[in-house]
């Protein structure tokens, strides 16, 4: 199913409508409607109905064997045992494609799995492709053509460079009615409930079309997750964007979606991380979409730190226009002295000539004022892009200032951004829409699609770098059954076989044993209890610290006995572990893994002990990680600067921590399908030179006591 | 300049224009168009133009002085110099109010500034007040009534419950501009320069009015702190809301403004903490504004939790309110038994009757399913709002579904919230503006002006109980000369004396009184340098910790020396501070005093150490706080659970934190004009029972030379 070459399916050569008919109001006569009256498609047409001789006007056929040609594509609107059977014959004819409308297959249970199942075997057997169920279909708009029952169709027509793809039919119809703020969307595909085809399908195919520039991708959850990752890594190979919104991000979000299209949705932290790392432009609403994939489709340059210019005739918007690119990070430029002449020359006195430029409303009584010194903003040297945000419809004026903004754009080599700010819609407004210059609606959205332009900028010049040789971190089978955990003593003897380093320990059975062994480390040690039960050690009073003397070691010993048997009276102690204590003031950082059920294993870095839970302050990759993505990995983190040394604070041992992270990120890739999660947390890291090792571990995974057999501790192995 | 009643400014009983004219492109002009055709005035209206014998077919007057009555109200449209002269005449004469469109008056300096100043003393002697200027005036719309020159008065015209206060015109205009959405605005004065009348006096004026239920603000800087702190405790204590948008939470944003309208911005963070303290409804962007003030003005319940229920009809359009929703921390709602029977017998067995509904598309067939079910989710007895996010324009369809949402509400005892998410704006979209019920543009924006109520209701429930007794954190004077620093010694015996414990500590000039000193405190002790220009210890090696010994003591000394005389070869040494050690194992957090030059002396309260700056983890308050407050303020933290103990870490002497905070805050109170800023880090926390105590010290202020001086270090007055 690595085929995604879906042209016959976009822009098949003929096509036949299953379900053909002449009622306006059903399924199959919108779909039919759609595709004569409103479509300009030059290919052949069968209408298929076996009850009726002529369908809109048409020779109706009686099933798809009578057609004189087996057609590329069928379009299915009848219900779904019909449905089922009528794919089955394609299948065997040599169909290729199929649009299948219909719903229950699933979403509700029952004989409706059944159907499921057997459309899945005629994809398997034949190589027939599906679109649906449960969808509105395909709207190719670039060529005029709807395989689609929705009665939208006709009024979204506006062709252009943006390809979209969504797994539900509301929410993608809501995109493409941006066409009436002056979007072009060139192609839709809802690919409903994706029983064979995905949206991961659609960007694949998209990312290879000339005539989609941007590609947009609405996902309530990700059926496959190395298929999405194949197609991510695809767009981002070829230098097309991908701009995603995944829902997903709390539980009710979460349950909500699945029980719309039983879409697993799994970390949307996780999910964040990974479309980061493969280049795709998450957003966080809806309407975020587009605002950005336009602003991408407009084909900028790729700048590291790109500098732009706010251009507008209000005080307040300029103050208000700067305030939120500043608080976003981004850099206004600075006017050279050329166009800070013309400014001074052309505006009044009392204007703002600076950037952001406030022209005052002078430019109300003479509008060519825009055109000269406008113009001369988008011309200066250090400006990439100019955001002109309008606060308020003045009727004519405002249409006269669009008139304006069209003008010099199209001389400009940098693009102008118009953001619409009032609810009035006037002829200005109007004019931008049927100009191809679809304006945003709020600064705060501009500044957002801004930054993610920006973003994206970066990673095409950094990100890119980090790319995965190997896709390694998606989940390869399905998993079963429930992980077993393996506790400290155990998961360390394991790392340390694997070449990472850990502090030295032995387990004591006896206060004399423990006194033994930290006279062989050497004062002063760490007591930790062992028992197959025993999860959080620190949470039963399990741990002591800093035992410096025989005396102490003998002490910390009756007190954790105590302490656990008081906390779980029934679990047996297996032993306490004596461990070499690390140098104080080390930072306490922490490394992860955990396997996502879309995404695969993930590992993760952070700031560890108990400000994790505090301040989440984490970064994450797929595997593997190499030494410069585990240093890009640290600078991520907000804690960065603790690493770095600041206010007196040593220079951690950052190399030996980069090194680490490569180890365990090694040590994944090899256990792959054995792995659940782990957790070294705290991860000591000293200064520099002083190394950096986990304190703590705890490895979850399947059979892993096979694993950990030959490793058993054997006395004095230290 | 205390009095707010600005009725006969509102609703003159006659209102005299200067500078009136028949040039339907001048202000005068404007203003006499504005007044006499689409304003409903009933009071007397003079048109005063010494040059006209007639304008707008009225007689002209020839100066104020010549006027049959005193009006209430002077209109000012007329250069600056000749403004001035009349406004002169117009105090002398009582007349009470003026609107001043003019430009001119100090924006650009020179002559400007010395209207200016003539203007204030007009203002201070006659007690006439005046809004402006540089200003387009005020818009009475409740009452038809405008003092504007704006050519847009006539289309914004739609009476209604929010009040609205800018300083600036564009920005005010863009709100004024959401009555196509179906906004009502009653009343809307821009400030311009606030030369006397600001914000904050409208803000005072409007709470105490009838005909508005919400106030909104929009900032570009608060000119005087104290007032506006008045203003919004008056809103505040009669139950009225203000929602503000402030500019400046960036260097960008704050330089435009102060550009713009000449405006002092202080800090953002602590402008937000004063806005939160008062109940002030803070959002982000202006479009948020009427979202969040709309809502408030259909004056919902407060509740402490409420719970809200969505209701739509696409599966992918529930999934994406839900996720906001959850992502926003707020609960929806589980519907009663009899609800989801209504939902059940109503809806298809494919539709989702639990929260959030999603009726299918089903409801295309058959509208009338809308006004049986949603009527039943609004009577549901957990529901307290009900958002209908509608993601397409169907035209008809939609403008069907429109008609069932407004009936229903007009029923309902609960609100429900329209979202209208298309940017196609067909007759479904008119007729929810031309209701009433004003859609919100996305999601995201509804669930964030819904997240605003239901803090709104919690602020009063709870947060009005913390309201201050006296307000005592705004600037009482003018600060010209730079503040001093005191180091930490002397800050430290100061603190002591006011009450406020700190470690036992004492100044060595000799290696042998250093040992001396620790004998008295006993081991271990710390070393820190003292130097009148040395303020960053750690920083230049001047601090040694955990010295246990005579030894360990006197090589630090020999450290420090070296250190500081490396890093500050031309620094004078005073002594090294030996001070009792805190025992290990205690939280580091700060507290901090800062001077906001807008909202005056500050509290601040956070995770200290080197983990301030990295997560900025931090609570505030204006003075004084209470025990209450000071618990509060804790609770607000991130870090909070690192005070009450987790995952195996003690519970922290909370008790000692707050009492600590309160006795910092007495400490500010009783030194009000001497403190600039003090910074308490770390602060160390203890066990429970162990107390919390600051471990270094900062003060700044002015005089605090005089104010040391008794309490210089006296050998062995420890």
């Amino acid at each position: 199913m690595g085929d995604q070459n879906l042209s016959r399916l976009v822009s098949p050569r003929s096509v036949a409508v299953l379900g053909a008919s002449d009622n306006p109001q059903s399924i199959g006569g919108r779909a039919v409607r759609n595709l004569l009256e409103f479509s300009a498609y030059a290919g052949g047409v069968y209408l298929v109905n076996p009850a009726r001789e002529i369908v809109a006007g048409r020779r109706s056929w009686p099933d798809i064997e009578s057609l004189p040609e087996i057609p590329d594509l069928v379009v299915v609107a009848v219900p779904a045992a019909a449905a089922v059977a009528a794919l089955e014959r394609c299948g065997q004819l040599g169909v290729r494609f199929a649009v299948l409308f219909t719903s229950g297959f699933g979403e509700g249970g029952g004989e409706g799995r059944e159907y499921a199942d057997r459309l899945l075997k005629i994809v398997e057997s034949t190589g027939m492709r599906i679109l649906g169920p449960n969808c509105p279909g395909l709207c190719n708009i670039n060529q005029r053509i709807g395989f689609t029952f929705s009665p939208s169709f006709r009024n979204d027509l506006s062709a252009g460079p943006v390809g979209l793809a969504t797994q539900g039919g509301g929410l993608g119809r809501n995109i493409m009615q941006s066409m009436d703020r002056g979007v072009g969307i060139g192609l839709w595909a809802s690919t409903g409930n994706e029983l064979d085809l995905q949206v991961a399908d659609f960007i694949h195919y998209m990312a290879g079309k000339e005539d989609i520039r941007v590609i947009v991708a609405l996902l309530e959850g990700i059926k496959d997750g190395p298929r999405f990752m194949r197609a991510a890594r695809y767009a981002a190979r070829i230098g097309k964007p991908v701009v995603a919104f995944k829902l997903g991000h709390s539980d009710y979000g979460r349950r909500a979606a699945q029980s719309h299209t039983a879409s697993l949705t799994g970390s949307a932290d996780i999910n964040s991380a990974v479309f980061r790392q493969l280049g795709v432009v998450e957003v966080d609403d809806i309407d975020e979409l587009i605002d950005t994939a336009w602003l991408l489709s407009r084909g900028l340059p790729n700048q590291m730190k790109p500098k732009i210019a706010v251009y507008c005739s209000s005080g307040g918007t300029a103050a208000l226009a700067a305030d939120a690119i500043g608080l976003a990070g981004i850099e206004l430029a600075q006017f050279s002295a050329p166009t800070s002449e013309i400014l001074g020359c052309n505006l009044p006195a009392y204007a703002a000539i600076a950037n952001p430029v406030d022209t005052t409303t002078a430019v109300l009584k003479d509008m060519s004022i825009i055109d000269r010194t406008l113009i001369a903003v988008c011309n200066d040297p250090e400006v990439s892009l100019v955001l002109y945000p309008m606060a308020l419809d003045y009727g004519d004026v405002t249409e006269a200032t669009v008139r304006s903004i069209i003008k010099v754009n199209s001389e400009s080599r940098v693009p102008i951004i118009p953001v619409w700010m009032s609810d009035r819609q006037g002829p200005g407004y109007q004019l931008l829409a049927a100009s191809g210059l679809p304006p945003i609606r709020s600064i705060g959205k501009a500044v957002k699609a801004i930054k993610r332009w920006i973003d994206y900028g970066s990673w095409q010049k950094e990100g890119k770098r980090e790319f995965m040789p190997k896709m390694l971190s998606a989940p390869e089978f399905v998993i079963e059954d429930a992980p077993s955990v393996m506790g400290e003593f155990q998961a360390k003897r394991w790392l340390r076989h694997s070449g990472i380093e850990i502090p030295r320990c032995e387990i004591a059975a006896s206060p004399e044993a423990a006194i033994s062994i930290a006279s062989k480390l050497g004062y002063p040690v760490v007591a930790k209890v062992v028992g197959e039960d025993i999860l959080h050690k620190s949470d039963v009073g399990g741990v002591r610290l800093g035992l410096a003397s025989d005396c102490d070691l003998e002490n910390a010993w009756n007190e954790i006995h105590a302490n656990v048997q008081s906390s779980l009276p029934e679990t047996h102690i297996d032993g306490i572990l004596i461990e070499a204590m690390a140098p104080s003031g080390g930072l306490e950082m922490l490394i992860g893994l955990s396997r996502d059920p879309v995404m695969g294993l993930i590992i993760t870095c952070g700031l560890g002990g108990v400000y994790v839970e505090v301040f989440k302050d984490v970064s994450r990759r797929m595997l593997p990680v190499d030494y410069e993505q585990a240093s890009a990995m640290l600078k991520e983190l907000r804690c960065y600067p603790l690493l770095t040394g600041m206010r007196g604070q040593p220079r951690r041992d950052i190399a030996a921590l980069c090194h680490l992270l490569v180890k365990v990120s090694d040590f994944a890739v090899e256990h792959l399908n054995s792995l659940s999660e782990m957790d070294l947390n705290p991860v000591w890291v000293g200064r520099e030179g002083q190394g950096a090792y986990p304190l703590d571990a705890v490895i979850v995974g399947w059979g892993l006591d096979a694993r950990a057999a030959p490793l058993a501790c054997r006395d004095g192995e230290n």
